[in-house]
């Protein structure tokens, strides 16, 4: 039997178990950022680092780290061949708001070909899968054609604050001839995405402090600093009606995008734009009018506040003027502008914009750096090849908007070229609620991850 | 005996069970805003009432409205003589931020001198003292030298919204020649204090609505439209850094002040804005800069935030961009502006703000009038007398820049002159945490209230 067929055929046949692999996983609800699930934590770690047990990787351990423990598991049995390490979280974002939900959000539910759950596509869906290719490879072959590392975090969904000194003290036994990051959607349901690069991030708090104590606004209305007031002057000094950032410095450093990145932004083959106006339900895009929409998102700094603290929130009335409030506010970050420099122009801005007769004080919250992708190492290429099979069509290399600390640790750490794909869908809610993953996207990843590493074995670097 | 050294032997005599009765009104935690405190609404109403029939008020009742009750009793056998209306509430403001009281908010606690409860300056301990004085002139005397009605109301806090249609339905059983309102400060500790004039306010809420569901800022960060910088432009566009409110058409129909209000606001003879910086712990007084501090809060419209509900407001780091979020917005009106009529300007004004891409809508919560009182009525000279006899220093005159929607309801269904004054200090904590009442306060008041009485029962109209 043709190899290929040989290796779909045994996925159709265990389809069910497969599944039944990832649902057990999913119902362990692992959310990192809630300190009432750290029994979770260890639950979805050990379930993991059974699996790859089971599936025959080695070296198997839970790794204990300041935070959530990292799981790690290899295969090295393929002399002279490449090695490539697999990374995956296993820890989901809270559940929050439940009500939204149509089906309990840690109870796996399958409609129309759709399997809901709290982290099933990020990433415990996009991380099964790799295991399951490797465990399809092994029953087929009996072997694995390169070289495989497995390294699985359990706080992506909280910066990533552990694996980083993991990874350095331990570059040695990390060391690969490419990373592997299954962690990321597919711009369309029939187009596989590769990302050519990552925005980093500045999220910071600024806080605003007026009167002592909270005032009363019959009594104190009209002398009284409101430090409402005050964060929303210094936010629009910030950012104006037209998305420009006046943030003196910032724009300074950016680089002028490749050609390959100005066509396709210019052009947005694909009409991604569009599908942005639909997710988002809306008639028209926001954000910088002279600039093409993939290129605010890949291309662009952004400023976006989060929350802001403060005063009375409750329904109702309540005339308080509030000592003190803070508001959240991140900024997205091509890979040429550095967060902690961006912070330092930040806080020179706020400082200058803050109204008189309050005290402003910025902090860094949580920072990470941006990253740019080579489009022709070896990986890439077994990469292009494998998604074109499962899929019918090139993928496309894009620019994302979002941030992955832990790939820029790879890269830099192990010096190895990072693979950043993945299967999920642009409508998968993401985040939020009714998150979903698509069963079909979820053994196509399998049957891709395969055909990569065979193709990764026989490409030379 | 002289007669007045009578009444305060009579008041010394009888401290202890005066203020004892006082504590056991304090403990019932009667927070009209919260629904879970209910039954302690008719609690402390039920208090009141049997407090007064003790002292021997007539046709007390308790009266319920489609909120929470209002109390009644009258003392109506002084014919030929005027007839004064009492006005107090019962309710109080909710104990939080609960773990900054130094003792337990509904446990009355004396240190030096004054007592520590929620609601004892706001406005138990005020509305116990008229009950006192009706107490001590009906033990002295065996009789009152007015006649006297109470109408104590449980809603005060939560902006009056039933006893406007009772008192205008029951405006005959109302009827009187002078409402007295104690519910507010002394400016100084030794300087008795009659408001003259009350803002009036407009609360709002301004709600923008960009995307449909929450976003998340990596994804949709250069594309989104973000409803919390949409509200912080819209906030800046409508107060500037000087505290000018750009609404068009506000300013227009402001009154010129009389030459009493100039005169105290130019010259600010008790230097009130000195007390206000300390109150607040700042070396400034904020406002607009070309009006002096005591008319920007009583003769000029304020306009404050106090609470922007969306989003991510938990400590951390969370990168979502909100579907919605609500400003929750008031402003203090001078007499001359009406509470609709600014609602509609505003509206007009904050649509014409809001940017592009998001959708605005401005809901009017609540509302009430300002109003003036003279300061040449018969009741008025009584309270100055009365007043002055008390505390050696004769009363100032000051337009607070508080709202009380019930003395305007009072003045206007019972066409009744109002004097508005109270015994609360300016470090009273009135809506905060460690309220307080000064007990020489407490029973200076129920002195002056007595001397009131006689003194209003001998001035013609």
């Amino acid at each position: 039997m043709d190899h290929k067929i040989e290796i779909r055929q045994y996925i159709a046949d265990h389809q069910e178990r497969y599944l039944e692999d990832l649902k057990d996983w999913l119902r362990i609800p692992s959310v990192s950022a809630l300190p009432e699930h750290r029994d979770d934590m260890y639950r979805a770690a050990d379930y993991a680092a059974k699996l790859l047990q089971r599936i025959g990787l080695e070296q198997v351990e839970v790794i204990p780290t300041p935070g959530h423990p990292l799981v790690y598991a290899e295969w090295l049995k393929a002399p002279g061949k490449p090695t490539v390490l697999f990374y995956g979280h296993y820890d989901v974002q809270p559940a929050d708001p439940i009500e939204l939900w149509k089906t309990p959000p840690f109870e796996p539910t399958i409609q129309n070909n759709n399997l809901y759950c709290r982290g099933v596509s990020d990433d415990k869906g996009q991380t099964m899968l790799v295991i399951k290719a490797l465990e399809t490879l092994l029953q087929v072959d009996g072997k694995l054609p390169v070289n495989v590392k497995v390294l699985i975090e359990g706080e992506e969904e909280i910066g990533s604050p552990s694996i980083g000194a993991y990874v350095k003290e331990h570059a040695e036994r990390l060391a690969c001839d490419t990373v592997f990051v299954c962690d990321s959607p597919m711009e369309r349901a029939d187009t596989p995405t590769i990302i050519t690069g990552l925005r980093g991030m500045a999220y910071t708090e600024i806080e605003v402090r007026g009167a002592q104590r909270d005032l009363h606004s019959g009594l104190f209305g009209g002398v009284a600093p409101n430090p409402l007031h005050a964060i929303a002057l210094i936010i629009a000094k910030l950012k104006d009606e037209n998305d420009h950032i006046h943030i003196p410095g910032l724009y300074d450093k950016l680089q002028a995008p490749s050609d390959f990145d100005r066509e396709f932004w210019d052009q947005d083959p694909l009409n991604l734009a569009e599908g942005f106006k639909q997710e988002m339900g809306l008639n028209a895009l926001s954000g910088e009018p002279e600039y093409p929409p993939l290129e605010r998102i890949g291309g662009r700094p952004s400023f976006d506040v989060h929350g802001i603290v403060g005063g009375f929130v409750d329904p109702g009335a309540k005339t308080v003027i509030p000592g003190v409030v803070t508001a959240k506010i991140s900024m997205r970050l091509p890979p040429a502008l550095n967060s902690k420099e961006v912070f330092a122009l930040l806080e020179k801005a706020v400082k200058s914009y803050a109204p008189p007769n309050v005290e402003v004080t910025v902090r860094y919250l949580a920072g990470a750096e941006g990253m740019s992708v080579a489009q022709n190492s070896s990986s890439m290429t077994a990469a292009v090849i494998a998604l074109k099979e499962t899929f019918g069509n090139d993928p496309i290399f894009v620019r994302s908007g979002g941030t992955l600390p832990v790939a820029v640790i790879f890269q830099e750490v192990l010096n190895a070229p990072v693979v950043l794909t993945g299967f999920a869908l642009p409508d998968d809610n993401l985040h939020a609620p009714n998150e979903k993953y698509s069963l079909d996207n979820f053994f196509k990843g399998i049957y891709t991850i395969a055909r990569f590493l065979e193709e990764r074995a026989i490409i030379a670097d």
